[in-house]
């Protein structure tokens, strides 16, 4: 089936693909660069003049026509997503009234997928990560798909893991090949350094992307047998798809869903979950130093994104300051220095974990 | 005649009194809270409410009316002086069209107020110093002015040191005892940390507050005696002073003036300079770290100009960040973190000498 490609949208064969970009985050993690007013997704954080959603949305150039992109976030991001991705059809543009996890997240725009395109196959993708090798990627997409169309699986992305990473989670899976449809044994939590060792010692463990590919009637089906209370809210709402009180009872019923992740809901729950590993250089852009290891290193190792910065005796640092005008800074080592909209942060990068902590609201 | 003050103005006995604040300096040292846009003299640097230039006016409340103040600046600074000290009167606002230094500043000054109070007695002062024992000052002042007022002599200020300290003048006079009008035997330059320590054991060094007192007769013939140059010119200007070609000869005759400073061009040369010296809690506000002096230090000797700052593990760090809504630093030692409409100063208060050449614009 490899090449029997849509000429116009570059679909596989008569498939139907729709892309469900989630962007409902705040990543908290990346203050200041990453506030609830703009969160990471929305933003330029790499500097490249695109921020992560409109990168991960361009990702999908040659695997459907970009009017196939769906998008799901909160009601206050609407109308960023609309300005950042105008090509993209208002019906398709989702609200959550509230943040509940990515289960109901995934099944509301399933669902709303289903009424419109019920032969669809999807893919679903965090908004905020980011792939460098994008020819592999559209491959492991295109093949993802071929599965998913032929069978009533769910197919995941691993990535080849280059370092024992304790910030991601692993897919455990039967082989080792790269590029293969893999049967998956389990998924692994974050784990500790040690067992990171192992799991790149055994060869078969990938860092989990967050990428999920399944045919809609698959999901709901899947949904409808692991996480029955979604799936039930979610047939109710969508009684009122296109009616007057579709908002009403979106706002009435979406609350009510199950909080919990589309992991846990289905994943480790389901027998037919498949894996596709490959070296994509994939991040998911979730911390500073993940996000400098992105921004191309000048003198002393630093990271800068900005106009007019002027380090003198620094090294190892991440400077994000793109709004600044000029920044100057003297002998720091490891540290990030990150300002945004009248927010200011300077902290060693070894202690990046803290940053959401000490960036909250303070309590009095 | 101690006491014998007008009980409306201030002003001692019948004296005319007139300020003259020298307000045309960028601050450099001070980046980024000080920019040539918005020099040091009119920000809030203490985070006290008021720029310099305000607490300097406030200074002389007890000394004269504040419609006898008068600001020498360079014309894209009137507007602000205006803004600032709204009641001064236009017509003793100033504004040199080029820096030439101290020397043609003061005598600019001096020739307007010679025309309008020929009479005058005349208190010239920095704009960006502050000196925290108001109640000694007005005293000092009131001396001060009492002694040129039945002299032909220059008074000026020496502080007592209270350390070695090699960034200012020093005042060598002929006697150690404070708040009394004693001889100048010589101006110092800045010393090196020995010759200061000697000053310190000498006991009669003070330091040069850059504040001189004087009739403005005085002044002028001993301009006309020691800078003729500059007097000339003034002279040649002045028969323009209220006519209609005043800003034309201002423009062409001022520039041709000497660049020289008041210290050099008579301070050194005349035989009647006098010092009263004061523990007047004096500084320059020439530095961040002696800016840092003083701002009241909290936890970890942190001195801090901002709102939301939150410094975790910080010591004895200068944090100026009045517009930033949240700052947060982690692990700064004796640093200097200043932020100010877009440009951000991240520097070790050891290297803040080299402030002014970091920011200074790029040579390309």
């Amino acid at each position: 089936m490899a090449g029997n490609y849509c000429q116009t949208c570059g679909s596989v064969g008569k498939m139907n693909t729709q892309i469900v970009i989630m962007a409902g985050g705040i990543g908290s993690r990346l203050w200041p660069a990453s506030t609830p007013e703009m969160p990471k997704q929305f933003i330029d954080l790499l500097g490249v003049g695109k921020s992560l959603i409109q990168l991960t949305a361009d990702r999908f150039q040659q695997v459907c026509n970009p009017d196939r992109i769906w998008v799901v976030t909160s009601a206050r991001y609407v109308k960023t997503v609309r300005k950042q991705l105008p090509y993209i059809p208002e019906d398709q543009i989702l609200a959550e009234p509230v943040p509940r996890n990515t289960a109901p997240c995934i099944a509301y725009a399933c669902w709303k997928i289903m009424r419109k395109y019920p032969d669809a196959n999807v893919v679903v993708t965090p908004s905020d990560a980011i792939v460098m090798k994008q020819d592999r990627f559209t491959d492991v997409m295109k093949k993802a798909l071929e599965f998913t169309a032929e069978n009533d699986a769910i197919v995941t992305v691993g990535i080849k893991p280059d370092r024992p990473e304790t910030g991601y989670g692993y897919i455990c899976s039967s082989g080792t090949e790269e590029g293969k449809v893999l049967k998956v044994k389990a998924f692994k939590e974050k784990p500790c350094l040690e067992t990171a060792k192992g799991y790149i010692t055994e060869g078969n463990y990938f860092w989990n992307a967050g990428i999920f590919v399944w045919k809609v009637s698959t999901i709901v089906s899947q949904m409808r047998e692991f996480a029955p209370q979604i799936a039930g809210m979610m047939d109710r709402m969508a009684k009122s798809f296109g009616r007057e009180d579709e908002q009403a009872m979106l706002e009435e019923l979406f609350p009510q869903c199950d909080k919990i992740s589309i992991d846990y809901a289905v994943m480790e729950k389901s027998p037919s979950i498949y894996v596709i590993a490959a070296d994509l250089a994939w991040s998911d852009l979730g911390s500073w130093s993940s996000t400098g290891m992105h921004i191309n290193a000048s003198e002393g190792g630093n990271r800068i994104v900005g106009g007019d910065v002027r380090l003198f005796g620094c090294e190892g640092c991440i400077v994000h300051a793109g709004e600044e005008k000029m920044v100057i800074i003297k002998d720091l080592k490891d540290y990030i220095v990150a300002e945004k909209n009248g927010r200011l942060l300077i902290c060693p990068i070894a202690d990046e974990q803290d940053i959401k902590e000490y960036s909250a609201d303070k309590q009095s």
